[in-house]
């Protein structure tokens, strides 16, 4: 069983890259229109045991595509269009690496399709946010977690040359989903009729030509002598559609550059952000650390002062921590969420998010950082309790933190006060993958004390926390000690399997998107698939692929 | 691994039963007042190798409930209130029995949950439906799947006796997630802060008193001493609020007698609805032939023709059917769904089913009986194949076989033509889980095209058909034997796991609701605990819960 196989690859992942760096992708930007060319250099996976022939993709190259995207909205504000493409003859993408999936964990597995499906969820947030659509150009094959990628695009255009296809293969080659939104994107977001469908995801060979374009898998169908020159004019017409968020050529870039943490055993350490591993105890304790000085008096300050911008580098560092949890701490069951800093000075920066993200393309874009992060929090499997004691800063953009956290602790201690603070920025700026603010999931039933909640303004004390539902426990001081310690190790003591489907259930009440389809229902199925033996098992079909056996299957249905 | 281990029982279960063979439960009728009492007789599973203590449950509990409920609606038209209580001293329900989940196979547990899933789900229906409301009296403990099924009930009484507690004990006890609704129903029916929920549901003790109140666990926490009386006056308070379909205790009841159908290895007979196994080829031919006259003159002849009546028998004969298939003969991979007999004749009878529904009590319970059992058909994880052939009457209630399937072929040849034929019970009256009618579901992105579906009356034949995209597919008699059966064969050789997830994720699209949040995101979440060797291995915390030893957990998180 993969499940308790163990990874083959022990080398920590980091997640920091730049176009510089770039194995896989040729990323140019010409004017409006952005290209990201997918070159994929097979010997250049991540780790050894496998060759990513034919555009396919380990982590490795789903982690140059993230960093693309993050740059194209800071870096690029003249651009309007991304055009998704190869640069290898005949193929778009095969997909994920297969010898890459079957060799890997079950944990890596799991996280590896978490992380590549919020990879195309920020394609869709691009164009939604800021009006630069995705277009992709299959000039080739284009199967599994290639037509996945495909289908996060805006539009899709496939060449009709007699040979290029697009397919998920996954069920009948692999005996797997395709899992990366394929499913859910087909029937819920393209509306593909659910019978074709049907069809569809059991043909190996895929649709091509007409047939594609009349189920709605594509959007056009164009002759090879043509193609070039339609994806060309279709890219020329969405770059003339005005950016939604004033995003102006003009404007000078924001470029990214690296954060250069520290990273040991021992944890993470960035300037705001800091990961302190308890191995014995398989807790960690995430520390955001507060702005050290006011906000800059206006944007273009802030564009100027990017790099040391405590709104926008405190995002990427904890980006880059929870990553750096996922993958590379997979023991770490429990996390304690603390702050640390002047809550007026974290109200001071969220004023300024708040007053130029409606007006300031850069402003916007760090809200956005923010939103994506948190979301990102919301959807990693490890129990979070934050921790509210003296000399923190749940303030605002801060306080999403204890609302995403499962459960909040704050101490109740006249001789040592401390206070949590709503902002603006609360009542919906950072949405969760539901659509509604964690304030108003968390207040689902009660919209007045939504509003109560959102009316006290000032800092508010534990008692008064308590009482408002913001806050899960408030112990005094003589309990708290005693409360928190029992809370971490009974939460330590439970299994780490029912606690990520505990919280998966718990976390996202209200309504359903596309995005928590894909997180609950598709995603949950699909690691249900990826543990059977029918598809992990030594004769299992993902084992076997590529092998001249065939698989043997357990009949049963469940 | 308990996903290979064979099931310790291989006998079939049925499901059919009346209240003079129930072992579990005491159902009194009182007037308005109906009362399901459980004292769950311990050496009556429905196997051998545990004993049912403290009113734990295992399926053959289950089935009588359902069998009560659906009692409820046909045989107790005066009814209009349900209490549910226990008549074993200080135990309301310790939820499903423990050590039957741990000597089930994989695939029995799954569908164990799934059928207990829907009969919870039948108390709201009824609730939203007749105006039956149910309310559950909490006179001792009430753990995990005891509270579950509380949670489906409309109201929660709690006595205070400073012993009674409701509690979720899965995650912390058995290392498994309260799937019977559990976790969907705290946070999105009971609006559950989530954070509350999640302390709830890690302390095995469970939660009673003011604060079970105070978290909306329960609606009312009440002393011992007026316990008792209070339930009696909540029950009268619910039993004159007026049904909301004109059910009177005036009207006679209509008995629902025993199906009496025929089983063995060949299949299942019964007089309407045939299920014939093919297993060799792992598929099943499930034949609903249509009424042999036509529809009685009005709601009390038909009330009075009850057994006889096709559109209830042959709703119920569909359901026991779907059952048998579920349990009995996990190995059948793809059914074929046909019809056989008079579209005219059953155009007929959905037009009394029509005219009738809205201001006849029976009449309507003969629609929810179909909308029940078309449900369960979606919910069924096998592959359906529906064949429009020549002698087929695929029209109205019957043509939602048709849209249920993941596919339909239907033949196109002049020379032995056929039809398919709308009416209009297929707009709305029944709904799939997501709350759509499984047409607005089909044309999810195209309104239009749902519409004009919708208009076409009268017999509609295949080329049209396929061209409203009612069909998936309609070779004409030169392809049609090869090209079903080639589909059929293809699909038989599929991983049995991929097709369950696949069809899981494309036969809901659209919005979500409670019933496929339970279906989708928690059961997917469960089925995949199901077989974490955390939770089933030989030191897993179902495997030893009640044994001396402490599980071992593998603490990788996924």
């Amino acid at each position: 069983m993969s499940a308790t196989a163990t990874s083959p690859s022990l080398a920590p992942i980091r997640f920091e890259t730049d176009p510089g760096r770039y194995k896989h992708w040729v990323f140019e930007v010409a004017g409006p229109i952005a290209r990201l060319g997918m070159c994929v250099q097979e010997g250049e996976g991540l780790r050894d045991g496998y060759q990513l022939k034919l555009n396919s993709y380990d982590l490795g190259v789903d982690i140059e595509l993230a960093d693309a995207i993050r740059r194209l909205r800071f870096e690029h504000p003249g651009v309007r269009v991304l055009v998704l493409d190869s640069r290898i003859p005949r193929v778009f993408c095969a997909g994920a690496n297969i010898h890459m999936l079957g060799s890997s964990s079950h944990a890596f597995k799991v996280n590896f399709c978490k992380f590549t499906n919020e990879t195309r969820l920020y394609l869709e947030d691009m164009a939604r946010e800021t009006g630069i659509h995705t277009l992709a150009a299959l000039g080739g094959t284009c199967a599994g977690g290639g037509y996945e990628l495909a289908l996060a695009c805006d539009e899709i255009l496939l060449q009709d040359d007699g040979n290029t296809a697009v397919s998920l293969p996954e069920v009948p080659l692999l005996g797997v989903l395709p899992g990366t939104g394929g499913l859910t994107r087909l029937v819920d977001k393209r509306k593909v009729r659910r019978d074709l469908a049907d069809v569809f995801s059991t043909v190996a060979e895929g649709v091509k030509g007409r047939r594609a374009q009349e189920w709605n898998l594509v959007d056009q169908v164009i002759p090879s002598s043509r193609f070039q020159q339609a994806v060309e004019e279709r890219a020329r017409a969405f770059a003339e559609v005005t950016g939604v968020r004033g995003r102006d050529a003009q404007d000078a870039p924001v470029v990214l550059e690296g954060l250069g943490g520290a990273y040991d055993d021992g944890g993470v350490r960035h300037r705001f952000v800091t990961l302190e591993v308890d191995a014995p105890a398989r807790t960690a304790t995430l520390v955001v650390r507060g702005p050290q000085g006011p906000p800059p008096p206006d944007p273009a300050a802030a564009r100027a002062g990017a790099q040391d911008l405590w709104l926008l580098r405190a995002a990427r560092e904890l980006d880059d921590v929870l990553l750096d949890l996922r993958f590379n701490r997979p023991e770490i069951g429990t996390v304690l969420l603390r702050t640390e800093g002047d809550a007026a000075l974290v109200g001071a920066h969220d004023r300024f998010l708040e007053a130029h993200q409606e007006d300031d393309w850069f402003v916007f874009e760090v809200a956005m950082a923010w939103k994506r992060v948190l979301k990102r929090l919301d959807l990693t499997a490890r129990s979070m309790f934050a921790l509210i004691e003296p000399g923190s800063c749940f303030a605002g953009t801060l306080f999403e933190l204890a609302l995403a956290a499962d459960r909040s602790y704050m101490l109740d201690d006249p001789e040592r006060p401390c206070t949590v603070a709503l902002a603006g920025l609360n009542r919906g700026t950072y949405p969760m993958s539901n659509g509604l603010s964690r304030l108003q999931t968390r207040f689902l039933g009660d919209p007045e004390r939504l509003e109560a909640a959102l009316g006290l303004s000032g800092p508010i004390a534990p008692a008064e926390a308590l009482e408002a539902g913001l806050v899960t426990l408030a112990p005094d001081d003589i309990d708290w000690e005693d409360e928190v310690r029992l809370a971490i190790e009974e939460r330590a003591s439970l299994s780490p399997d029912a606690l990520t489907g505990m919280e998966a259930n718990l976390r996202f009440a209200g309504p359903e998107t596309l995005e928590t389809k894909i997180f609950g229902r598709l995603s949950a199925w699909q690691n249900w698939i990826f543990q059977r033996p029918n598809a992990v098992g030594e004769q299992g079909a993902l084992t076997l692929y590529g092998r001249p056996e065939r698989p043997v299957f357990d009949w049963r249905r469940t």
